[in-house]
C-alpha cells in the first residue's frame, strides 16, 4: 500500500533516539534546524516539569539528506541524550562489571510496577523480574523519534501537495475549548505561544487552572487534542477495503501514542448521539466545485479524504505516575507496595498535540505516496497537480 | 509481524462476496453452519428493512477446510448473494450489450452523490461518473466477509487459548445503556435475543423507543457498541514499536468498519477528563496471581492485553440515507439535488456490534499467532500454556 | 511499497481455486474470456498427461469487474474444478460420516511421502499423518490462480505503459536453445504453436526428442524458461533498500514457484564466470537516448530496470512424481515403501513459463503503482508519461 | 507473517550507517565485540585493495541491548565511517556555502554514468543529473549494516535452535571448487583464513591466481558463493503461499545483494538438465528419524526446510568499475566518454559470502519468529523444543 516505512529505536536514557524513514522522494528541503524546531515544540506546554524547558534536542542526520535536500535513500535521524553520560553504565550495551554495577543507585531493580505504565505486563510478556527494560522504551521519550519524522513527513506534504497540519487542546482535565471553534493552518505560532496549546483565551485560562489545581493536589490530568489538516486533495486512503481507510489508519496512528485511550473523526462520539438529518454533511456545488456545507465528519467519507479540512481527535489519559502514588505490589516479595515515581508532570497534553501532529503527518505522507507515486518532489508535484487538474468532478 | 493476512472481495449486488484468511493454523474446527450462524447474526437488531430478517446467507468453503478442520492452508469463504439473478446484467463482469443495459432500470446512472457516502469522494478518486462503481463496494453487505472470518477468527482463539469474544450495544441514540455492566462470555445468546442487544432491559426499552421515534420522524440514529474478550493472556500487543499496539491494532480495525467514527478503550475519552488518582486501575496480588481493581484502561496498558477483560467500543454514525434525502448536486448537470435513496433502515447499530466482534476477533487471532506460532493448534495452544505456566509474575 | 497485495486458495481436488488483487486501478479492460484464454495456455506443452489438454478452466469474476473494465475495488477470479462432484466427499469442507469415508478409495491415507515434494516437511509442520492436506495445496493446480491474476495485471501493464511480457523454453533436459537468441513482443502466438514453446526449430526438436526419450525410459525431465519484458520505463525497483530491487523481487517471485530452484538475471551465472570488462553493458547516447550496447544484465543494473528489455530465467527441476518411483518409508509402519504415484506428466516445462510470465507480470504491475500510483489506468498512464516526458537524460 | 522488521540507512561517505532490527525477542546475547568482529570479516578476500585490510568499523549500539543482552526493543546499530572528516562538507545534511562547496574537488559532479552500476538509472529516476546522490546509496558499503544486524540474527538463531550457519567461495572467475563437498558448522574459522574463502585448498590456489591474473590485465572478476545452515528444525517456510516459501525468501534476500545476478537452491540450475530419478533426495527411515539420501534439494521441499543441511548459492558479477574504464556518455554534453572510475578491488568475492551469510541469517530468523513466536529467547527456544519433542514424524 503506502510507498513509507519507518522505525524508531532507542530508549529512554540510551546513548540516542534514531528514527528511519524509508521511501521518501527525493528533493524534500529538511535541515538540522527543522527537525530541532519542531523536537523543541515537543518540550512544550504548562504541567511539564521544569528540565523540559531548557534542552534543547541534539538532531544529527546519520542518512538521506545532503545539502538541504532528501536523496530518496532512507532518511536517518539520530536525537541525542544530553543525559547520557549520567546513565552510561547503567544503560551499557555491553556486559558491565557485576560490583560496579551494584554500586550504582540508578541500576537499583524496579520491582514495583506501576499502574497504568507498561511496567507489569512487559515484565510478563518479555520474561523480565524487574521494569527497567520495559520503561526505558514504554517512555514518551520514543515519541522524539516520531515528532522528527513528522517534521520530514511535513515539509514532504507541504512542498508536493500544499497540504499543512496544525494542533490545539481541546479539553484539558475538566476545561474545555467551545465546540466548533478551530484554528487556521497560519495559527501554528499563536498556538505555540499559549501555554496549554489552546485557541480560545477563556478556555485557555482554565485549562491553566486545572493545572495549578491539580498540581496542589498532588495529582495529574489528561486531555484532548485536535489535529487539522488543510489542503488535502479528495481521494486520499479507500473505501476499497478497510485497511486502506483514511480513518483507520489515522485512528491506528493516534492510538499508537502512549496514554492515547479514544481517537474520533470530526464530531465522533457525538454523531453517535444525535439523528441522521443533523448528522452528515450536504453537499453543494459552487465556484470553488462541490463543498460540503458542514465539517461533521471530519473531512472523511467512505474512509477517503473529501477535500474538506481533516478533523481527527485524540483522548489522552492522566500521567499515570502521579505524585500520591498508586497501589501495585512488590514482584520479588510479593508484597503491597506503593508504585515507583519516575517524574513530575502533571500532564503532557500539550506535548501530546505536537506527537498526534506528527502521526498524522506520516499517515498523510504515505497515503499521499499510494496515491500519487513519485521518486523526486517534482514527479510525485507533478501527479498531485495532474490529478487534480483532471477532476471532472471538481 | 502478525501471521495473517486477509482480503475480501465483492459488490453488494454482485455474484458473492468472497473473503481469504491466510496464515491460519490447522486444526480449527469450522463448519459451513458456524459460518452461516455468525452471518445470521449480522441480520439481527431492532431498526432494520424487513427483507434482512428472512434470508439466510449461502456459504461455501471454496479452500482451506476439510472435514471439519482447517487444513494450514488460505481459508477462503464465499457468501453467494440471492438477488444476483436480479443483477446479473447490470453488475455482469463482461461486456453487456448497450441496448440491453439501457433497458434495464436497475442501470440508470447514479448522478446524486449521497451525503454521508463514499459516493463523491471515490468518484473523484476513481475517475467514475457516477456513483454505482463506488457504492457497490461500500456498501455494509461487504461486513459479512469480514464476519464469515471473524467466525473463524473466534473458534481459533477459544481452542487455542480459551478466548471468548461478546459485544453489547451501549448507546442507540440518545438512550445509553448504564456504565460499568458488561455482560460476561456466556450472555451472548441472551443479547441475541434481545430487540436491540443492550444488557439492560431498561435501557433496551428505552433504545426501542429510539428507534420507534426516529421512524416516525423518517429519520435514523446511530450508537455505540463495546466489544468485550475474555481470557486474554498477559502480553498480547506490544510497547516496542507503535504498530505492534494492541490498542493501536484495535483501533484501526475498529475505525475501518464503514460508519464508524470513533473508537476508545477502557473508559476513553471520560479518561481524559478525570485526574490521574482515579484514572488507572491498581494492582493487588492475589492467590490468582496479578489483579487489577477496577477496569478503567479497558484492559491494555503499554498496549499490552493486562489479562483483564478487554474492552473497547466504537461509535457508528447515524445510516447517511435519509428518507428525507439530504441536498447534494447532480454531477452531469451541476444543479442541485436531492440524494439518491437506497435502503430503508433506521439503524444498524445491533450489526454492528456483530462485526466490531469480528474484527476484534481477526485483530487478537492475529497477535495470538504473532506471540505463540505454531502450524497446528496442538502446537499453538501448546506454546500457550506453555508461556503461561512458565510466568513467574502470575 | 508496491500498492499491490494478492493472495490464493484453494485444494487441487477442491471445488475451486480462488485468487484475489487488491489495490488496482479501476479501467483495466479484462473479460472472462481473457482470463480463460490465459489459463488454456497453462495447459499447454509436450510432455503433459492427455488429460490437460481437453479441458478448459471454469473462470468467474466474483468481485471488481463490471462490463469488461476493473472498479477500483479488490478483483476475485473463481477458477471452478470440472471434476468436483468425484472429490466433494474427499474434499469436503464439513465433516462427513466415517463409514461413508471409509468406503472412498480416493479417501485412502497417503503413508508414504514422497521424495522432491512437500509431503513430509508438511506433515511434520503441520501435524498431520498423511499427506493428502499438504499435496492437496503445494499442487502446481494453485498456479492456475496466479495465471488468472497476471493475465490481469499484464492487461494493466499494456494499458498504462505499454509493458509486454513473452517467454520461451531456453533448455529441457538436456537439450538447449542457442543463446543469446530472443523471442520479441510479438512472437507468442508463434511460441505457443511450438511444441515446447522453443524459438528455435531444431533446438525445439531437440527438446521433442529428450521429452520422447525421457517418457520411454519413465523418467521425467526439467528445464529452464526465460521471461522478457518490453517497454519498461527506466527506474522501476530502486537501490535504496534491498527489498526494493527489481531484481530481489523477481527472484522471490520466480522462486517461488512450485519446482523452481534457480533464478537468475540477464547472462546470470554465466557472469560469474568472466571477467568484468565482458560482464556489463556498455552504454552510448544515441538519437533515441541513452542505450546499452549488449544485454548482459537483463536490463536491470542497481536494481532497477534500464529501460533495456527485461531478461529473467527459472530453473525448474524435473517432475518429483517419477514413473519409477522413488524410494521413501511408510510413516505408519516406518518400513521402506515405494512413494505415492499421483501423475503422469513427463514434464511440465513449457507450462512453467506461463507460470512465470504471470509471476513477472504481478511484479511489474507492482512496482508501477509503486512509482506512479493512480487508481484509475487514465491516471496511472498520465504518470507514467508525465515522468517520461520530464527525464533530463533519456 | 515473520515477525521481524528492518531498515538500513546511511551513504557511503556519510556520517555512519545505521541499521535497525525489530522484533527480536529479549535475551538475545550480543556485544559490541561481536558485530565488529563480524564486520572485520567482511573486509576480508585476496582481491580487495589494501585499505580495506587495515580498518575496523566503529559499532555503537544505540538502543536495544543493555548489558550484553538484547532488551525485546528495537536493535538500532551505527557504524561509524572513519573518513567522515574528509567528506563532512561534501556529505553535509545541511546546507553548505556553494563557494566553499566548489572548492572541494570531492564534490565535482559526477556526470559520466558507469556501465554495471545504479548510476544511470538511478539518476533518472531520481531526477538527478549527477551520480553522487545514486552512488552514496548504491555503493557495497551499505552491506556493513546488513552484516551487523547479521551477527544479531545468527546469535539469536543459535541461542533458540542451535542454527549454525557457514559459507565458502565455490567459483572464482574460471576457477571452481570441487562439486558435492562442502564444510561444516566448524569450518568457519579455517574458512576464514583462507585467501579467498574456499575449502578446497587447490581450488583456493586456483582462485588465487585467477585474481592476480586479473589484476595484472586490469580486469575484475566475479564468482559464486554457497551458504550453508546447520540444525534447521523441518517445517520453516511453507507451501501454502508463493511469498511464505523458504527459497522464495532466500532468493529475494540473495538476489538483493548489490551485484548479484543468480541464486540456486541445492544443485539448482543443474538439477534442471538431469533426469527425475536423479534430480530427488530419496527417503530413508532411520534411528535419528526421516533423513535423505542426499542433499541436491538444498534441504528445501515444498518451499519447507526439511531438516537436512541447506544450501544456496549466490552468482556475483565481476565488479563494474573496471581499471580499464568502460565506455559511457556525460550527460551534460551528451559526448562519448569513459566512465568514473572509483575503487581499484579486483574482486569481492569472498566478502560477498559474509554478506550473503547475514542475509540468510535475516531470512531464517524471520521465519524461526514466524513459525515459534515468543519475546525471549527462554519462550521462543521452549516452543522450539516443544515442536520437535512433539513431532510423530522424526
Amino acid at each position: 500500500m503506502g510507498n513509507l516505512r519507518w522505525l524508531t529505536a532507542g530508549e529512554s536514557h540510551g546513548p540516542a533516539l534514531v528514527a528511519t524513514l524509508e521511501g521518501l522522494p527525493a528533493g524534500v528541503p529538511v535541515t538540522t534546524d527543522l527537525v530541532a524546531d519542531a523536537l523543541a515544540r515537543r518540550r512544550l506546554g504548562y504541567g511539564r516539569g521544569a528540565r523540559m524547558k531548557f534542552e534543547r534536542d541534539e538532531v544529527t542526520f546519520l542518512g538521506g539528506v545532503r545539502h538541504g535536500l532528501t536523496q530518496g535513500s532512507p532518511v536517518a535521524i539520530m536525537v541525542g541524550n544530553t543525559e547520557w553520560p549520567k546513565w552510561e553504565t547503567v544503560m551499557s550495551a555491553d556486559p558491565v562489571d557485576p560490583e560496579v554495577l551494584a554500586a550504582q543507585a540508578r541500576n537499583a531493580a524496579l520491582t514495583r510496577p506501576r499502574p497504568g505504565h507498561a511496567d507489569l505486563a512487559g515484565m510478563q510478556k518479555y520474561g523480565f523480574d524487574e521494569a527497567r527494560p520495559i520503561l526505558e522504551r514504554a517512555s514518551a521519550r520514543e515519541t522524539a523519534a516520531r515528532v522528527a519524522l513528522g517534521a520530514v513527513a511535513k515539509a514532504f506534504l507541504e512542498r508536493v501537495a500544499g497540504i499543512r497540519i496544525v494542533s490545539h487542546v481541546v479539553e484539558f482535565g475538566a476545561a474545555k475549548a467551545p465546540a466548533g471553534v478551530f484554528p487556521g493552518p497560519d495559527d501554528t505560532a499563536r498556538l505555540d505561544a499559549d501555554p496549554v496549546r489552546c485557541f480560545d483565551p477563556e478556555a485557555s485560562a482554565a485549562m491553566v487552572t486545572e493545572v495549578d489545581d491539580a498540581q496542589k493536589a498532588g495529582d495529574t490530568l489528561g486531555g484532548v487534542v485536535e489535529v487539522l489538516a488543510y489542503g488535502l486533495p479528495p481521494g486520499l486512503g479507500s473505501h476499497v477495503h478497510w485497511d486502506r481507510r483514511l480513518d483507520s489508519r489515522l485512528a491506528g496512528a493516534l492510538m499508537g501514542i502512549q496514554a492515547i485511550k479514544g481517537v474520533e473523526l470530526g464530531d465522533g462520539f457525538e454523531l453517535a448521539r444525535v439523528r441522521g438529518s443533523k448528522a452528515h454533511d450536504e453537499i453543494v456545488n459552487t465556484a470553488d466545485g462541490a463543498r460540503r456545507t458542514s465539517h461533521r465528519s471530519g473531512g472523511v467519507e467512505g474512509g477517503m479524504s473529501t477535500g474538506e479540512v481533516l478533523r481527527v481527535r485524540a483522548a489522552m489519559k492522566p500521567i499515570a505516575t502521579v505524585p500520591r502514588a498508586l497501589a501495585t505490589f512488590d514482584v520479588r516479595t510479593g508484597e503491597p507496595a506503593q508504585a515507583h515515581h519516575q517524574r513530575s508532570d502533571v500532564a503532557a497534553v500539550p506535548a501530546s498535540g505536537i506527537v498526534a501532529e506528527a502521526m498524522v503527518a506520516l499517515v498523510l505522507a504515505d497515503l499521499v505516496t499510494e496515491k500519487f507515486g513519485g521518486d523526486s518532489v517534482a514527479e510525485t508535484a507533478r501527479n498531485v497537480r495532474g490529478y487534480l487538474d483532471a477532476l471532472e468532478i471538481r
